[in-house]
């Protein structure tokens, strides 16, 4: 004759065999005075009828509130994150790119075949770190007698690549905030994160203010966020109206071709602004659905 | 019948005890050949009237002639890296201040009234770095209960102190790059070096473009380098003169009293200007008698 114990969000109950309540109470506590199993796909069928009860409605409907408000009030903690870690992302790379400037510049005097050669700062960066000056004109195929550098005493080349080290690092740190926030967003707002990924799904958060105020807005408007200076240039000259704000990095936009971009822009906004209210009120995942929509659209 | 080696910038001689030339050359290849010492001093007096023969003059000319432009390729190559190392420590501290604010930012969400009470960024980002936050309110006495900030989760709190660490390390690159300078500076205009300051000193050849265009530069030209804004618009405008450019900085200017300011700047871009055309030419160092000069005037 064992008894039954079932969970949900009101507490625990024990039930007997015959499917009687015996006694509500925490789990734990319940667990120490009865011998209580779990209850078979069966049983739950029968033990939820239990629960259709009246008397446990106004339990329900109070329990459920409490966690959507605890749930409401995380995510908007975590929306403050995001647009911190956004914008510091964003600052990263002002930062590495005034660093790398000087960087590159100060190098020249020492190496400028080399560095007017790899034009890209996080390549230029790595290889002036890792290779002396002779391996790396070696790479660009330049014969070490012709370059026009001047040769620098230790310390003076030391210095350099002590910069160039700390330029490195900024990178590895924009790296760790961009796996962050990705991490961030996915527990935050799946599906504006499955639909406009991490970083344009942050920069609209960070552009709204909150995820609240993101999930208020019109599509249209999601449409245009980052692109206020050139609506307002349209609206004061008559300029032309501008097709996209900061969506225009999407990959769906910047992929397709020029005349099309209004219409994908549209439509991404479309979805992104569904995805927003889902994520706001807490609802399902069906991020990789509207994505798919699009994808079909726009293929 | 020892006999003895003598060098001097036309290369090595080796004499005979009675003070006749034998042989010149190259030292070491002297050395291996001839068991020779050095000469007292009566023999040096009487070995240097041999160099009074005029067939060495041209030869001295030239020699001397060389050092003087290898020299001064060298100081050359050195106010570039002086203007780069300048520059960089410019930028790190826009840059420190770039990240600095938005570390504050990000952290008040966790813990705002540390982050308001310790208002120096270098002390706010060591402490946050080493510190728990219980530590850190101790320190501002405040009550840990009292505190409007959020718990934050491990991650969150790692990514920020990320961010500390980052800022840390660039007060560091900075400090080490102010020290380089200094080396440079001493190294390259001893005396420009100690009545400016090498920071400043360093930030005049960064205006005037190089240690040889600052020297051509009267001193009323010095005296208003940095201050190129305000200048022009006393000329547009007939706003007053500027009285200092970036010389403001110096201590001298700085802690006096402000109806001052014109005459001490005055003086102080004398005693630079004077500084600049020794340094460029080689001269001795009177960088010290310079400095007293002037402290004793505005003592």
């Amino acid at each position: 004759m064992s008894k039954i114990i079932f969970t949900n969000i009101l507490g625990s109950f024990v039930f007997d065999e015959k499917l009687k309540l015996v006694k509500k109470g925490k789990k734990e506590n319940l667990l120490k005075k009865y011998k209580a199993g779990k209850a078979t796909k069966e049983q739950t069928k029968k033990l939820l009828k239990h629960f259709k009860n009246k008397k446990y409605f106004s339990d329900f409907y109070k329990k459920n509130l409490l966690i959507t408000k605890k749930r409401l009030k995380k995510s908007v903690k975590n929306d403050l994150l995001i647009i911190q870690t956004i914008s510091s992302i964003e600052e990263q790379n002002r930062v590495i790119n005034i660093l790398a400037k000087r960087l590159r510049e100060w190098y020249e005097l020492y190496n400028p075949e080399f560095s007017k050669q790899v034009t890209d700062h996080e390549n230029f960066v790595n290889k002036i770190i890792k290779k002396n000056k002779k391996e790396l004109l070696r790479e660009i195929k330049l014969d070490e007698e012709k370059t026009m550098g001047a040769d620098l005493p230790k310390e003076d080349l030391d210095i350099i690549v002590d910069l160039a080290r700390e330029v490195d690092r900024l990178y590895k740190l924009k790296e760790r905030q961009t796996r962050y926030l990705e991490r961030l967003m996915k527990k935050t707002c799946p599906n504006v994160n499955e639909v406009s990924g991490s970083l344009i799904g942050a920069k609209l958060i960070s552009l709204a203010g909150s995820l609240e105020k993101l999930s208020e807005l019109p599509s249209s408007t999601i449409q245009l966020l980052g692109a206020e200076k050139a609506l307002f240039r349209h609206l004061r000259t008559g300029a032309k109206v501008p097709k996209h704000g900061i969506l225009f990095q999407h990959p769906l936009i910047s992929k397709t071709k020029k005349r099309m971009h209004g219409k994908v822009a549209r439509a991404l906004a479309d979805k992104i602004s569904i995805a927003t209210k889902v994520d706001y009120f807490k609802g399902k995942f069906i991020g990789n659905k509207l994505k798919r929509e699009l994808e079909e659209r726009f293929k």
